[in-house]
């Protein structure tokens, strides 16, 4: 295990980590809503905001676009991913070697785990090696633990996410990110299994941002250790509020009406 | 991310690939309309015209004849392709060595990828050893961006072609090689959809000079990079007043109708 | 082979493992009767109790712990197993590298072998690897020896589990780790049929503990080395009593009836 | 490309290789017409007529026989191969690593290909592994590319055997072994798809030795390279009339009835 | 070919193996009739026999015993092998690299290939890494070859074994292991067919002393090298009459009958 607290992705021990790989798994008609979003260059601006400890995005365009913004942004490698084309059982392709992701300045490696898939063993062992590789190169991991596939019949139950959040520990994550499993008491449950490794929660409710921020609020509460987020910050026309709320409920243990108030 | 303005593949910004592995993909059958292009060496000089910034063949070709053009063709190594023999789910087998073809001099490398393919993943990693190789060797990467396959019911919607140049940009590719989507507006898209990598045509019409070189002319409009284009050219008795026509058109910013009249 | 009388996971030949890979194995539904077992801290507290030989864990929890309490415990690095979500065929998934685990200190190595499933050859093949591995580092090996899947009718027939013994020993194994066949006959003839290579009962009832007890008095009288044991140990309140029990049965050589009453 | 005028198995551009594969492909029974072909040093023996520039064998036959023979056979190493024992889609386990081959002093590589057979993918990403090997040891390659297997009604089709000479220069082979296509037209044909590539013509009836050779001199006045010949050489009593016939046809530039005359 | 002459495993040409890897490949119920074989070592002495020229054992076996024995007997290291748990087509895991074989001290490696599986391709490239690797530690190979599997309707029929001794000398093994094909004229198309390769027949009846040194004899007479022998010598209560009868059959040349006389 690496001590987040030498790590830039982690700040007093929260984490917000923007995403935005969804050119890779969803293909452009994520941006439709917001055309510029197509540019990485607009959603790197988005991850310089001081809520943001870490931007997590596809070899191509960190090669495209980091060495601009290698300053202001902490970079994690995404480097496992697919597109939604793929018809096959669900599974990922290792797009980015960590020697690469490490020499390019990453700052973290994230990677996929679909548990119960009938990829999981075979992904296990990707994981294997790009988690000994980040080791070697002093990088913390984190674990995006998504069961599904075959043995998953309902991946937001409980026990579903909670061993979820566990298979980040035991395989030698630092950070699991998961679904919400929809209450503070389920989440505290989520935290306990993984022990020592933060767990972040994964997007969530774009409907109505104070139950979304409420939901981020159960996650601190629940000693989490924060968010991971994409469409629900990128996917608004000024998502500078936003990111407010979030830097306030996150690194600031303000409750989720204060945050929202603060920043209307 | 390599900037193409080192690269001799791009001349100011724009790309004309004239790609020749139509004997390996298709056979022999594809060279009866006009005999001598069985013969690389034909194609080799129809290659020297001064609209053509790079050439694609696969292994064996280059071996075999671009050690006497080399000051004349710039030459794009295409690492992978199969045989329509073969039968299975869209695939391409990996025929020649990222390492060899920079230690034979190759200016750039081209890759199939066959996103929606049940062999999607597979390739995809294959891209990652290939694409990474490059960049050891400080080569740009073209990505032959085909979505085909179990998952791909339409591969001329605009979706799909705009998936498939965001797919390059995602996985690391420096130009996007995909098919025409019908219109100048479609073509936007799918060059908006893939940021800062060049986008280029694959192939078009062969009936009618003037809709080829307006499609052509709609993809420059559209901000596209140029073309990669092969029978169209080398079918021809004499390819010379085509490549005239594109070097109009691509290189010199004229519209289809003035190219067209020019060289006719 | 490597001499156990060098090791630190036996002593004078006996041997008790305490296991601690149900996270992954199982989930964190195995931690919900003594949910204080969900931290890997409680049962590390456990594995301190001078009974235990050995503590078997995944390498998260290893990472994540071992460095606290590497004085205290000796650690028998469980390279590979699975979530109970795969629904495939019996496999497990080669988690931590033999050379990443003897970096971070590991006593000894453990493997899962499921003889009889469609995996056999495979698994046998990565044991290979890993018991190659360890003999370089001058690590012994304790192989989880389980015969199951399309192969095994019953795997609680004398024969399957004195055939898996047996595997061990021709597979090169230290120490075979298999499951009590029922009586001290039937445990005689899996004992010898691992010839030097010392047995270990897995598991056992966790309804009784006299029997519990006398099933380990049993494996000792049929010159088995010990017990590997996990949720019959940290699944209660006070572990404890057990443990001296076990400590009475195993390393002094009591009855299960002296031992049970001494602790009592 | 390797420049075969460097290499010994050409002879002013002439090639003939005899074959000696069929204990590997077929088994004992094609020895069985006459018996001391069973022996390997019977064909090594006839390996060293004059006509013959070189002598394809496994590696086995190489290690028991080659070092007696190196002076007067020159070595075509038959990299791999299968018994028809196998009854899966057409496919050959490569046998002999090409450095081991030249460390052993072997002249050349060859090579079987399978176009259309569902491993074809498999096979040609091992030739290219076997092709830059030679290359680096400075060896020509030979392929023997017969289409076979799901994607191949008819492997004697004109169009078939052109596409199987191309796939030789396509993929970065030396010479192609490919079928006779029933004519002097069709074998130009295949010749010229082949472009700089040899072409040699494999095998033959049996049944006349007039019109095997004048098979034979078809593919010298198509501008073939000559032949690749096994039992119908070796399985004669006395095979050295046929070989003085085929050095008159190949090497002499004689017609088939001339050189048959002149060794009656 | 490594010249025999040079291995301890034949003696003036002739080959006495004494196989013991039962325990892999059928389980511990081969040892019920005579339980003290259960125990390695009481093989191991059966192995000091003169007549034993090798003794055949997998990995652990080796690893646990051999250092003791190492003055005495000539270790095969037999490299493959696989429970009989396993229900798949027939396949052989590699157990035991040739690496470390060597390293162990072994005089000579074993391996099974069985023809005519649809694992046959895999088997025969694994074959070549380990034979390759025994050339580089200059030692013999034994190939155990067993057509077994879809393509093989009859196992017993003089091609299929002649084929199997066939195999071993094409693909580079220096003793063919085969089983008996029935009669002495049987087995000389078997021997002539391995060319310079030993053969030694594999087994035999148990039912019958004189019969089975009958099959012996046949097999020397048949220019056979000797055989390889395991149940019907260690499966006896007292196995040194009939390994002195061997001996005489083997080294002595003699006669089963006076063999048999001699040692009664």
């Amino acid at each position: 295990m690496r001590p987040l607290t030498d790590s830039p992705i982690a700040r007093d021990g929260k984490v917000l980590i923007l995403a935005y790989d969804h050119g890779l798994e969803h293909g452009p008609v994520d941006f439709e809503s917001v055309p510029e979003t197509m540019n990485p260059e607009t959603v790197f601006d988005i991850a310089t905001h001081e809520a943001v400890t870490g931007f997590a995005v596809p070899k191509g365009v960190a090669e495209a676009h980091y060495p601009s913004y290698e300053d202001d942004v902490n970079l994690v490698a995404k480097v496992n991913g697919t597109s939604n084309l793929w018809m096959g059982e669900h599974d990922s392709a290792v797009n980015w070697s960590v020697d690469y992701a490490a020499e390019m300045g990453a700052d973290a490696i994230g990677f996929t785990l679909y548990g119960g898939s009938n990829h999981e063993v075979e992904m296990a062992e990707e994981f294997r090696d790009a988690q000994e590789a980040a080791r070697r190169h002093d990088l913390p991991v984190v674990m995006w633990s998504y069961p599904r596939g075959q043995g998953v019949k309902n991946d937001t139950k409980d026990g579903v996410i909670a061993y979820a959040s566990r298979l980040a520990l035991e395989l030698g994550a630092d950070v699991a990110k998961v679904k919400y499993p929809g209450s503070r008491e389920a989440m505290e449950w989520v935290v306990d299994a993984a022990a020592p490794v933060k767990v972040i929660m994964s997007g969530g409710s774009k409907t109505d941002d104070l139950s979304f921020l409420e939901s981020v609020e159960a996650v601190m509460a629940a000693d989490g250790a924060g968010l991971a987020v994409g469409r629900n910050v990128w996917q608004r026309e000024n998502p500078e509020p936003m990111l407010d709320a979030l830097q306030r409920v996150i690194h600031e243990g303000q409750s989720a009406e204060e945050a929202l108030a603060a920043t209307a």
